[in-house]
C-alpha cells in the first residue's frame, strides 16, 4: 500500500523518513532533546524513544522560553467516537510539558470537523463531545491552566479570527493538499480555518505575543503548513509543531490505531477482560508459529503489537530493553509478552477510568470563558 | 451587454421575464396583491408599480398568517462602504411590511461575506457595519420587532447553525451558482450557509414553526435557490421570498445602482447641494437635445433616470402619472424634472439624515441578545 498521511487518511506502513522529507519537517536533533530536558529536567520516554520524532521551529520555541517568553501548548481532539490509545498518547506527551513547562495548554474539540467529515449527526457529535472530554480530563490536565475550546460553543471568538485565515487560503490550495474534489461539502472546506484559529487565538484574546507549540500526530501536520504562512501574514507568529508517529493498530504495524475498525484499537472504556481479549486474539505477533523455533529463532519485536505498545506503556528503558532482548533471543514466548503489555494497560485504564467517572464534574472548569 | 444578476455581479438591461423564467420564481399576480391588500388594507407603490415584483411561496406565507401563524421576516445589508438609495428601497418596504403585518424583523448584516470577498481590512468592515446600522435604525423600525444580527458578533449561535447547512452543500453547487472557480477563498465558499441561517434561526432559538419572509433584491435570490432544499432537509419550511427589481443607476437603466463606482449613486449622507449637482450632471435623461425637439417630440420616461427614481418616491399615482404624461408630451423639460427629483430626494434625505444622527444610541436596542 501506498503511504498515506493526511487528517482524512493514513495507510501504508509509514517511512518516517519519506514523511520528514515530503513535509518539510525535521527530525528532533540530539541538541534539540539536550534543551528540552535542560529545562524540564528529563527527557520523556516518548522523546527517548523517537514516538515524538519531528518538529517545525521547536528550537525558536524553547529559546523564547528560556529568554522568559513563555509559549502556550495547543492540541485537539476530533470527536467522533470513543477514544483510543493512540489518542492518549500524544496527550499524555502534552500534559508532561505542561507539568513540565508549566504553561497553558488550549484543547480544541472540533466537533464541526466531525460532524462535517463523518456520516453521523450533530446531535451524535455533541454527545462524543461530552464523552471524549471527560477522558481528556481523566488524563489530569492542570484545570486552571487548560482550556477547552469546542468548535461550535465557541464559535463566537473562533469564527471572526477564521475568516481571516480563510480570506488567504484557496480552493485549490486545500484540493491539493488535503485531496479535496468539487463534491466535498462547503463546511468540509472551509474547515482547516477553524482548526488554524487556537495556534493565535490565545494572543488575540489576552494581548499577548507569546509562541505556540502544537503536539500533534504527524497526520495533522497539513493543516499548520498551509496555514503558517497565513498565521504570520495575520501579524503573529508561526506555532510551532512536534510530532509523534502513529500508535499502531492491534492487527499489525501499518497505518494508525482507528476505532473504526471492530477490535483495532483498545478503548480507553474498555474493562480488563475485554482488553484481554482484544489482545490476545488481535495483537499482531512478532512470534514464531511454535513455541520450539521461537526458543530457537526467537521473536521479532520490531512487527509485534506487544512490544510496540509497551514502547507507549513501560517507561522504564532498562525494564523495556530486557524484554525487547529476551524477545528476540527467544527466551520470552509471545504469550508471555502479551501477558506483560495486558497487565501494563489495564493498570493504566484502571486508574484512568477512576478519574475519568469523576470528570463530569470538573468539565465547566475546563471550558474556556 | 449579456444579463447577469447574482449577488456578486449584476450587469446589462435586466429582462426581467428571462430572470423570472431562468430563476423559477413568480410574478406577483393579482390574487397576490388582493391577499396583501386584504391584510394590510393597502398596496405598497412599490407593489402597485411592480417594483417588487415576484415571489416564492408568498401565498403559502400568507395563508399561513391569515391562520395565525405569523411570519417573520429577514432581510439584510452587505456592509462594504456608504448606503446609496437603492440600498433604502427594498427596507423602506420592507418596514411597510413589518408595520402593516406586525412581525419581527430579523436583519442580517453580512459582515463576514463583505470581508471575504471585498479588498477592505477586518476593520473597516466593522466601520461600515456601524454606519450601516444607523441608516437602517434611521428608517424607523419597531426596535421592540427588530433583531440584528452581525454574522462576526452572533457566530456563537449562527456557525452552529451554518455547518448545518454546509454539510448539503457541495462545492460544485456553489461553483456553478455564483461562477466561483477554484481560486476562490475557502470562506467565500463556505460564506452562503451563513446566510442562510437567519431563515430559520428565530424558529431554532425560540422554538417556534413560523414561516419566513424574505423581501430581497433579486441578485441575491440565489443563495435561497440553493438553500430552500436544504433548509426543508433540516426539518424547517422552506422561506418565502418576494424580489424586487434593481433601483436603476444614475447614469442609465442598465445594471444595478452602486456605492463603487463615483457620482453613480445617491449616498444617504450626501447633502442637498451634493444630490443636485449629481443629478443634474449626471442623470441620465430621456430628454431630446434642445427645448425646441423636447416640446415637440416629448422625453422618454421609461428610460429617464429622474422619472423612473420617481416611481420611488413619488407615492401619489396621480401625480406620478401626471408627471409621466407631461414629461411624455413635451410639456415637462428634462431641467424641471430633474428639480421635481432633487426636491423629493432632497426632502427624504433630510428627514433620514436627522433620524440617523439619532440613530447611535439605539443601535444595542436593536442588535440581538
Amino acid at each position: 500500500m501506498e503511504q498515506k498521511v493526511n487528517p482524512y487518511e493514513v495507510q501504508g506502513k509509514i517511512d518516517y523518513d519519506k514523511l520528514v522529507k515530503d513535509f518539510g519537517i525535521k527530525r528532533l536533533t540530539k541538541s534539540d532533546l539536550d534543551q528540552i530536558k535542560e529545562i524540564a529536567g528529563e527527557l520523556h520516554p516518548y522523546l527517548r524513544r523517537e514516538i515524538f520524532f519531528a518538529n517545525r521551529d521547536l528550537k525558536w520555541c524553547l529559546d523564547e522560553y528560556k529568554k522568559g517568553n513563555q509559549f502556550f501548548l495547543y492540541t485537539g481532539c476530533g470527536p467522533s467516537g470513543p477514544l483510543h490509545l493512540g489518542h492518549l498518547t500524544t496527550w499524555i506527551f502534552t500534559k508532561w510539558l505542561q507539568d513540565k513547562f508549566d504553561v497553558d495548554l488550549w484543547f480544541q474539540f472540533t466537533d464541526d470537523e466531525k460532524f462535517l467529515f463523518k456520516n453521523k449527526s450533530y446531535e451524535e457529535i455533541q454527545e462524543w463531545t461530552h464523552e471524549n472530554m471527560l477522558d481528556v480530563i481523566a488524563l489530569g490536565f492542570n484545570p486552571k491552566k487548560t482550556h477547552f475550546l469546542i468548535d461550535t460553543k465557541h464559535a463566537g471568538i473562533m469564527y471572526p479570527e477564521a475568516i481571516k485565515v480563510a480570506k488567504k487560503i484557496t480552493f485549490s490550495t486545500i484540493k491539493s493538499a488535503f485531496g479535496f474534489t468539487d463534491s466535498n461539502n462547503i463546511g468540509s472546506i472551509f474547515y482547516t480555518a477553524m482548526q488554524t484559529v487556537p495556534a493565535f487565538l490565545p494572543n488575540v484574546l489576552r494581548k499577548e505575543k507569546r509562541p505556540c507549540l502544537i503536539p500533534l500526530g504527524a497526520d495533522q501536520d497539513i493543516h499548520f503548513r498551509i496555514s503558517r504562512d497565513v498565521i504570520e501574514k495575520l501579524g503573529h507568529k508561526k506555532p510551532a509543531i512536534i510530532h509523534t508517529k502513529f500508535m499502531p493498530p492491534i492487527t499489525g504495524i501499518e497505518g494508525k490505531m482507528s476505532s473504526s475498525s471492530a477490535g483495532a484499537a483498545i478503548l480507553t472504556t474498555d474493562d480488563a477482560k475485554t482488553v484481554k481479549k482484544k489482545i490476545n486474539k488481535y495483537a499482531f505477533s512478532g512470534g514464531q508459529p511454535t513455541v520450539e523455533e521461537h526458543r530457537r529463532l526467537g521473536g521479532n519485536p520490531e512487527i509485534d503489537i506487544s512490544y510496540q505498545w509497551l514502547r507507549y506503556f513501560e517507561s522504564d528503558d532498562d525494564k523495556l530493553k530486557e524484554i525487547y532482548d529476551n524477545y528476540k533471543s527467544g527466551k520470552l514466548l509471545s504469550g508471555e509478552l502479551k501477558v506483560i503489555i495486558i497487565d501494563k494497560i489495564n493498570n493504566f485504564l484502571a486508574e484512568h477510568q477512576k478519574k475519568r467517572k469523576n470528570a463530569g464534574k470538573l468539565i465547566s472548569q475546563y471550558i474556556y470563558k
